[in-house]
């Protein structure tokens, strides 16, 4: 039986992923991916996830220059959530997040109001050239 | 605005939510929200979800005692994804999954297989009677 039919894929063919940084444990990402997106995450040892507002793959780093280099692709236990170890490539520290964050989980909730608590490390605007 | 209308909650009211350990950044579980489960986790600062196979809140460690004291809650760039980073209370080391483990995430792929990686803890029969 092939890995990818162990996954439990919804009924969009889909599992989340989450990215977490292997050095320093910190989340900082999540995406969906889709069989070809683990598939080829898998073999090239770099994220590869699926866009749902684009509808097609997005080998991360693409446009951005911020590549993924996996280390160890996890399962949970229902077979229906894959977490990658990652090193964030690109920039020092790294950024995975689209607004020049390092991670996409830079809102916290303070006081019943979500407050923005990390830095942009650089302008998008300069990295979606 | 009520700091839950900022949430984008998928078709089915749920967003997702990564459980983290403050103290190791070892990501335990995943599972996901609606919108009476967040703010019951905001106000208890422990965690509740929406039990998809259930159908309805589950208060993390109700049957199991394990319970998730939550530190901090966070909400990604899209507004779509929820990280809260925890204390799993209830055993030393904390134990998150059904399965008696640590992390849920014990399944690594190893040479195109999924490989059970981490040790069971606890006797899952001893921990629901």
């Amino acid at each position: 039986m092939n890995w990818l039919d162990k996954v439990r894929w919804d009924k969009e063919g889909l599992v989340p992923a989450i990215a977490q940084e292997a050095s320093t444990g910190d989340v900082l990402m999540f995406a969906w991916m889709n069989r070809e997106a683990l598939a080829l995450t898998a073999e090239r040892m770099q994220a590869v996830y699926w866009s749902r507002s684009r509808n097609k793959l997005w080998a991360k780093g693409e446009e951005s220059g911020h590549v993924q280099q996996v280390h160890e692709i996890r399962l949970d236990c229902d077979q229906d959530v894959v977490l990658l170890k990652i090193t964030q490539l690109g920039h020092e520290p790294g950024i995975a997040c689209h607004t020049g964050r390092h991670s996409c989980f830079y809102e916290r909730l303070e006081d019943g109001e979500w407050k923005s608590v990390d830095p942009v490390l650089k302008d998008p605007a300069s990295i979606y050239k």
